[in-house]
Parts: C-alpha cells; structure tokens; sequence
C-alpha cells in the first residue's frame, strides 16, 4: 500500500444543504461559548461539518465563513465530496489556516483539546496571529453529532439493515466444528458483499462457556453440540455504525440457559420500553438493572446498558450510571443488558433504536428469540 | 458492542526476554535524550515495549524499572500478557503514574508529543510531582521499532505467507462481472479464514482505467474482459502488517499494458537490488526512478517508492526523496514503484523486504509475472 492512504466516500444521500446547516449551528454554538471561531481537526467531526472523507484535514468555522483545508493528493476529491471553500496546500496545514486567521482579525480561536497534539498544539502557537489567543474547547462538534437527522437515520437504518443481512445469511452457515473465527470472517464477508464498507468495530463471536467473556475476541476454538454461541458485530456503511447482539444455540438449551436469556430479554424489552424523548440516559440503565435484580442476576451484568453511535461506533450518551444526558427525539443508541456466568456461559441482546417524542424505533429488525440452530 | 472495547492478542512468539530487552535498550537511550523517565501512550509503542494489547495502558520507563498502568477490564489479560510489572487503577492512568514517578524522585520526565492530546498534557503538568519538568520526545520507541528482530521478522514472514495465500485462493475466484468490491471482500475474507486478524489497510482492488488511480477504493464496477486489476492487500496477523500488490489482466494483454508493465517490474527489481544495509533510503527511490526516467515514465510515477511497516503499516523510513535514513538490516521495507496513465490504467508491485548485510531477503512470495485470468 502506498504511503499516501486515501479514501473516497461521500455520503451522497446527505444533501450540501445539510453540511450548510450543521455549519451555521455550530457557528451559533461559538458565540455561546465566546469564540470568534473554531479550528476542527478530529476526522469523524469534519466528516461532519463537511462531507469531505479524506485522511488529512482541518476545517475553520466562524461567522464569516468556513474553510476546509487539505493537501494536493485531494484536491479532486474534495472538490467531489464538498460544497465548503477548499484551500489546497503543500506542507502543515495550520500554516494557511493560521494565515486565513490572521485576514479575517480572529482574535479568541477555539481548538479542539481533546484531539489535537501536544506537539500539533505547539505549532498553532508559534504561528498564532499577534493579539490572538488559543483556547481548548471540549465536545462542542460532539454535541452537535448526537442529534441524527433525518438523512443520518436513514444512513444508520441501511447501515442496521445490511448487518442484519449479514448475520441472516452467515448464521445459516453456521455447522459443527466451525471456529469463532471462521464465523466472524463469514459475517464481515456477507456484510462486504451487502455494501459495507468495513466491520464497525470488531466482531466479535464466542461459543459456549467463552459467551462468559463479554470482551473475548473470536478464537480458534470449534462449535460444539449444545453450546451457545454470540454474535456482537456491527457494519460501517457510508461511514455510519451499525451494533447489534444475537444469540443462538446449537442443540436443545436447557432450562438454564433459557431463564438466563429470558431475564435479559426481559430486561432487554423493558430498557427499549424506558426509551424517550426527556429520559435521563442512566434511568434506561436502571430499567434494564432492576429487571437483572430481581433475578439475582445484578453483578452478573458486568457493563453499561448502551451507548451511543454514528460517524464513530461509541459516541455519546452512555446509559450507565452518573449519565445525566437527556434524551432527545433524533439521538440513536444501543440497547444491550447482558448477563455472565464464568464457567457456564453470557447472554447479551442489543438493538440500535432512534429515540422518539413518545418513545423508540428500533433499527435493528432480527429476532430477539433464542436461535435454535 | 459494549461500551468497553477490548482484544485479547498476544504475540506469544515474542518471548519475554525479547520485552525486555527492548525496554533495557530504551532506558539506555534515555541517558543519552538527557531523561529521567519516559512516559509512553502510543498502543503500537506499548504493546512494542510490554506485549500487552488493551486498548487503555501508559507505561513509565526509568533507570530503575518499567511499569505498565491499566484499568480492571484488563487486569487478566495484562497479566497473562506480560512480565511488566502492572499496575490496575481506576480513572486517569496519570494519576498513579506520576505518583509512581514522584516515589522515585524523578525529575526529567519525557513524554511522547506528537502522541499526547493538549487535554492530556494539561492533566499531566497538573500532577506533575514539585520540581519535576515535562519534556517532548519525538520518535524514540519508533526509531528502535524500525529495526526488527528475529521473532518480528518471523511474525512479519508469516503475516506475508497469509497475505499471499489469500490473493492466490481470492484471484482464483475472478470471474467477468465481479465488483472491485466484490474481490476486496473475497480477499479478506479468505485472510481471516487463515489466521488474520483484519486487513491492515483498507483493501484496493481496481479494475480497468480506475487502476491508473493509486489510491481508489475498491468501488462497485464490474470486471470486463480487457481489463487490467489491480490489487493492493496487507495482513494484520498477531499485530504485524504485510503489504503486497500484484497485477492481472483478463484477457490477452496488448503491447500497450505489456510495455507499461514491464517498465515497473525493471524499476521494482532494481530497486530490490539496490537495498541493503548501508544505503540511504532515497537511493532507492532514485534508483526506481531512473529505471522509470529511461522509459519516460517518470511524471507517470506519482507516489514514493515505498515505507516501512511492521505494528503499524505505515513506519519509518520512507523511501523517498529527502528520506537519509541509512538503512540498517532487520529494517523491513516496502519496494513499490507505479506508473499511472490517466484514462488507460496504471501499474504497481509492491513486495516487503527485510534488509540484510549483503541485500534483501523478499518476504512477499507470490510470482512477480503480470497475471493472466
């Protein structure tokens, strides 16, 4: 591969309108927080703000205008992906953008302290405009990203749509013998041939007593009789996340295994059912507890309740305990309570849902029974 | 996907000694950067220095010993994945890590710049121990990762046996109408079914006049007969990266394709053979160049000749103009001229090398010959 990685891959269904709109929210946001503009250098954020999906990039936002900066390898590409102002430039990027500053007399100018360098940091500084000032600012382009429009959901639910596809297609393969692994690379391959363009995150797939293992990457180990299997695997489609969690079983489970997939289904069904617009996100964690509690399975569910996700497959909010987000109508998460048993063997079941004002839709269109393989 | 990533993937090749020893020849290295300690933050130079492969670790190196801090999530893992001596904390890992440097009295301490975030800088000067400093280093653990060893190399080999053997079973399957897509996912999908984690890039596959474009994602066109294909595919197998791209045509090649073919393969060959310890990682590139040059192909060859790889697909040095990198051997490089013809197509090979005392050892096995489907 050669050194200059590139990608292409615009988001064609998100009209420029919309890119004009997410810019001049966030324009209003700096005045609030008493910026005259704001240097955006996190991928996922100008992705955002621009529609522009090439590896190198700095946008700057103020009330006068917005421009998107990138160097000669994308000067096509961006011409394609972006209505924004392009400027093309050899070198550091900050070089013209200190410059572009400098003209337009930007005095107090925002960066994102999260996401850029110390050493990056440094070189703003020496090339800061004479009066102008460096100030840190935390998760303002996030906050904005949270909210979905209609477009994103649309990107979210095919996104949603093809995992699901792809878990359809590769679970009827599944067969004795086969590994952990050899299931994971059948659901990243159905998923490739359906349109994505990569797995979200990495999929992961345990069988038997390993399901006990919330975090376990698929191994070499072999699907026996009688053994559970689950799959958490997500697609990235258009540079949007989907996440989902199915289990099945290969035999006829026992009552063991049923009470537990029961009490997280339950616990599952009453999370999605707390969902809605002015919900604080950590009371759908103690929906989804309270369930697990009264099946003395409380400190079996070792993890937060979901999480949210988009251009990046964890995002805020997170539904776990101390997350005072409310919830508003546009914002999509997961719901995924899990329950493990070391030495025995893990449920989890999730779904991606779109909050509502009176409630969720759920974007995640598999069946929530136990697969009977 | 829980809110919590993880993997699990240690390079149990590696032995521990090797660890070690790596550790013993950065803390040498600092005496001589003027340092007290090193803090290290980047995955690729922890995982380097420790074996460990949680996605949340700091490590502190000093004269007097090496700790690694993690969270609970990982207090299994980092134990069966490393000797280091680890510390699980809660919360921020700076916090126990510069309790841990103010124990033992440490008063320079470096920390990698262009790897810390602004916002992490800040929180570390806030606990820095009183009368301690804080100075950017750049480049330390990655200027001893250029040089691999033995059991890197090994790792290496093997990760460039898989890649291999995955483009010989997915070109098998070439057939009319096949999407670029659709060969990119057969290709991964057959890596991973032969031990890869993932793709360590992501895959270019092109078909026809796109392949005169070096850096196009593989997109939904179709094979034709005619055509010339493009492939540019890497591993990632236990952490190690390969890198590969070959070429085939489908059909009978015309003087046309056979000529721009054989120019790039001369450049390729000559560059390999102009590789070996002692020689500066431009002249390589200038010797790839030349051969292109004599063909007039020169302005047709758009990119550099090549980089290193190894944790990371993209390492020191860069075998391009102004790159006076002495190549040393254990260096393990990419060979890859290209000559691109705007609407009629382009070529590239790539092969990885490791550099030896007397030249290279090629460690990317498949044939060399334009490919014929």
């Amino acid at each position: 591969m050669i050194y200059h990685p590139a990608t292409c891959n615009p988001a064609r269904s998100t009209a420029e309108q919309e890119f004009q709109t997410r810019r001049a929210q966030l324009i209003a946001e700096l005045a609030r927080s008493k910026l005259d503009a704001l240097i955006v250098s996190f991928p996922a954020n100008t992705r955002y703000l621009t529609g522009f999906t090439g590896s190198n990039a700095l946008v700057l936002l103020w009330p006068g205008g917005a421009v998107l900066f990138t160097d000669p390898r994308y000067r096509i590409q961006a011409s394609e992906e972006t209505t924004c102002k392009v400027r093309v430039a050899k070198g550091p990027l900050f070089v013209p953008l200190m410059n572009a500053a400098r003209r337009n007399k930007i005095r107090r100018l925002g960066f994102e302290g999260s996401r850029l360098s110390y050493e990056t940091y440094q070189l703003l500084k020496e090339n800061l405009p004479l009066g102008a000032s460096l100030e840190p600012v935390a998760g303002l382009v996030e906050a904005q990203r949270m909210i979905k429009s209609g477009a994103e959901v649309s990107l979210l639910r095919r996104s949603a749509l093809t995992n699901s596809e792809a878990f359809r297609r590769a679970l009827a393969k599944v067969r004795p013998k086969m590994r952990e692994s050899d299931l994971a690379a059948e659901l990243e391959y159905q998923m490739r041939l359906l349109g994505a363009d990569k797995p979200a995150f990495e999929t992961i797939v345990t069988f038997g007593p390993r399901t006990a293992l919330p975090h376990a990457r698929a191994a070499a180990n072999a699907l026996a009789n009688n053994q559970l299997l689950l799959v958490d695997v997500g697609a990235s489609q258009d540079g949007y996340a989907s996440d989902m969690t199915r289990m099945a079983f290969l035999g006829k489970p026992g009552g063991k295994v049923k009470r537990l997939y029961q009490a997280v289904l339950e616990a599952q069904l009453a999370a999605v059912s707390a969902v809605r617009q002015g919900v604080h996100a950590e009371r759908v964690d103690r929906v989804a507890r309270r369930v697990l509690r009264a099946r003395k399975l409380e400190q079996a569910f070792v993890h937060s309740s979901g999480h949210g996700l988009g251009l990046e497959i964890h995002e805020p909010p997170r539904l776990g305990k101390g997350d005072k987000t409310v919830l508003q109508a546009g914002m999509v998460i997961t719901i995924e309570p899990g329950a493990y048993i070391e030495g025995f063997g893990g449920v989890r079941i999730e779904d991606t849902v779109v909050v509502t004002s009176t409630g969720c839709e759920v974007l995640t269109p598999a069946s929530k029974e136990l697969l009977i393989l």
